[in-house]
């Protein structure tokens, strides 16, 4: 297939790798031409607009990108996809942003013959790099179903969440839901050690009992606990605070809109800021049990 | 064996039942008669006080009771257990209460010789009823061995939990991290459906996902996700809101004794109080996810 | 003085009214007809749109809308205010919305050569009939200079807060501190009285002590204990909850854009979120402290 | 009058002090002996346990003490206050502790004919050295009326609270409301100088405005917004964080006892909590503010 893909930083740069990888004519954009630079050195083509690279003969477009405000301009600006991208092409937004963006650019596209999905992921820059990446996409099932083998190519899980914006819906709900019991589970294990008991024995206790999940049996925040977790290197790699932070964010901007309360959601938002400001942004949002010890 | 039980209420009256039907010979003591005599037709022997009970020769004492203060009294007071109980008695208590009193009373036996562990138990009066309660045994090596080959006719899991009253401080750690993972759950689950998302996709990805927990995955606390849990039902049965209030009083108010910072644990806390407090103390804890709709 | 005046709702309405008693000749435009005609009726001159009155031979001109994307569309839109207005018109902002947005505003109308400032209110809709709001002016002094002698015919305090958009900050820093002394004020009068005390007595101590603050003196939110407060009418009148919340969540908004943890604030928007849903999002926020009562 | 006055630390001393310049007889009783030389130099007569004190002729027996266990194990303990004070004798305990605790002391002496007050103070160490604390009584009107007298030798304001128990109660939710206060007060400080607002200017509006309060401005946690506040000479003095959460401590076990919902409280408590563990336990509470900024 011919693919175009738009943003190659940490995330999009070893995603549009893997289209390579798999065989697929790649064409790029970028603003900074050293990210461009490596994927053409890979075999991509370069262009010099998203509105160039979406006047191609492009089967699909994938675009990755920062945040809300890049995604409208990218798309719906004056050198935007939409100005020139021709119906039959598959649009594939897989940033993280808030799905009334995700719905009002879908809208935009709709209008003028263009599907489009709404795919976000989880996994990492990790992830990204192995093509083990979960994607979360919202759309018609029509849409689903023609992304869905291009983004096995960068992806294990392809999961459909059904309509347009629940992609992102799901990525935020399930985000502000980690995000929760991750501090939950950090306070639960520092309590638990601080009143006198091992932690190993307690995160065994938990695990198989109703306090269990993900942040507990995977990414358990107590140094020690779990081999493979940044717990057990310092917090360095995994899941940034400050990228946390960002879904917690949206999470309770989306929130508002919908009028839902999220007093745990906007609390772990608060701590996690905290944490942050203490200079701990970049470590493993795991790591904010440093926030609990005395020190 | 013969064994003594004092608290006879909705978890320790079946408790004792089980422990006649694996045939035991059972002693036992309840200031309320009602409950005394559902013992005594099922084949137990009862006594007027918890010393003259403890004065009987019996191989291991299990106590029952609401909280702290009953505790307290049972054990340390005037007709109390230690003052006519022999030192080759192991003594058991299941109650749920904080880690200092556990440590207190257990000291205090361990002065006259007494092996004591703390073993609260998780699982509910279902759990009592049907023998699979899990316990959570605090105590020396010894003490929770001789512990063992009782607890098993009562429940399913005996985790041995380390020193003494490390039973209570897991309970309440697990609890705890239980009862925000609930809110946490409640919130993402109301956030996605109020954004336009299926309850049951959204549970589902969520639970192949970093959110997934034992409030997603067994609880749900959205009607119709997972039919056998109480949201099904109208939040009938399972772990009453109220029940979780007493477990979050004793892990905040230990967090306190250790100046352990839980602030996700005390906003869980007076959510529950807050839902409380509209009428809906008895329904299971789940319920807390009417909190979060319009109405 | 030529005034021209945009958006004639609750607040704005009265406002234009008393800029028309004080003597000025006022152009004013409004969507809704009804409410153009009340102030027609009243002396002033109408227009088509935004564009139209701008045109006009005008000294200044007062825009008064519900929200940021309103203050966008009327300032920077095709038929907006900036595609028409003449570079010696003052133009004073009196909507309360995000400092961004109001610093951008404000930064288009300079590009041009206008001067701006924000200038949101406080004082509720008595005190916009009444002329007895209080203005706080966001702008360079000159402006704010040449904007007092107009806002003086609304307001009795006029404040300047320097630099454009501060006006947007002090109002919100403000109402999100009033937001959680209100909360903190129910609690704490929730907690004397049901721990025994007489309500009148707890808030005559608090409002001798360090715990005094205009929730408690001025608008206390237990009922009887300030006559002429909204507490002692059921609620009625006063300060809307659904307004508090679009507060706290303009302060929310503007902390995550500039990093500010505001843990408190956050739990706040969310309590009078939940209460909100409850159905009382039209009774004065100090209604609030009806959610902590048993029911 | 004959005065016996147990407990002479940091507030007690300087009070006993004060009880002996007003030319009344003093007995007095620590456990530590360097506290009673203080006393005893300055012409006070030292006895060797409560019960020794209380068994002199004195008018009026005052108690200062760090916490309820201390409180009951004076009074009621085998060498306590009431196994040997004379009926006649007014008590008095002007420890801040939980108001059960309070009214089953009170319960106690009454039991055997001692009226008794709870009498609380607040105004700290400078309060106590000064003769300028406040006192919140608490018993009946009679024994207020027979208290005044002594306590007007240290302290300006006496005031009434209502029945026994109802100073701690007045305490406990004034210094809830205060702690409350503070972490807004210092959210809105830190999120209106972030957006670019001048510190004094802010506070200023504040202060003429709804958001005002007396940690705004008395105590105003931006440095150099109040010259004579901790804040201006680095938070050293004033009301210590540690004792800030104590207070809170016991107001939100308090609320427990009677199902009272205080969620800005509780939050308020762990936030200081992780403070404090910050290692800032010692600094004035308004020193919280140092945890919302960038590090």
């Amino acid at each position: 297939m011919k693919i175009g893909f738009i943003g190659l930083g940490n995330m999009g740069g070893p995603m549009a790798l893997n289209l390579l990888k798999a065989g697929h004519e790649v064409s790029v954009f970028d603003l900074v031409p050293a990210l461009v630079q490596k994927l053409t050195e890979a075999g991509a083509k370069a262009f010099a607009s998203p509105a160039d690279l979406a006047a191609q003969e492009i089967d699909v477009l994938v675009t990755m990108l920062p945040a809300s405000a890049h995604v409208r301009s990218v798309y719906l600006g004056e050198q935007g996809i939409l100005s020139t991208v021709k119906p039959e092409v598959l649009l594939v937004d897989s940033s993280t942003i808030d799905p009334q963006t995700a719905r009002d650019v879908s809208a935009a596209a709709a209008k003028q013959g263009n599907l489009m999905v709404d795919a976000p992921v989880s996994g990492g820059t990790g992830g990204a790099q192995a093509g083990t990446l979960t994607f979360m996409v919202g759309g018609t099932e029509a849409a689903y179903e023609r992304a869905k083998s291009v983004l096995q190519n960068m992806g294990k899980n392809i999961v459909y969440c059904g309509g347009t914006g629940n992609g992102q819906v799901a990525k935020i709900a399930n985000n502000m839901l980690l995000g929760i019991s991750m501090v939950g589970a950090a306070e639960a294990m520092n309590l638990g050690v601080s009143l006198g008991m091992d932690a190993k024995i307690l995160a065994g206790i938990i695990n198989t009992s109703s306090g269990r999940c993900w942040s507990t049996e995977v990414n358990n925040p107590y140094p020690g606990v779990v081999e493979t977790a940044p717990a057990s290197r310092d917090y360095v790699g995994g899941f940034g605070t400050d990228l946390m932070l960002k879904d917690l964010g949206l999470a309770t901007e989306a929130a508002k809109s919908v009028k839902a309360p999220v007093t745990m959601g906007a609390t772990a938002q608060q701590l996690y800021q905290t944490f942050s400001n203490l200079g701990y942004g970049g470590l493993d949002f795991s790591a904010i049990i440093k926030m609990l010890s005395k020190q």
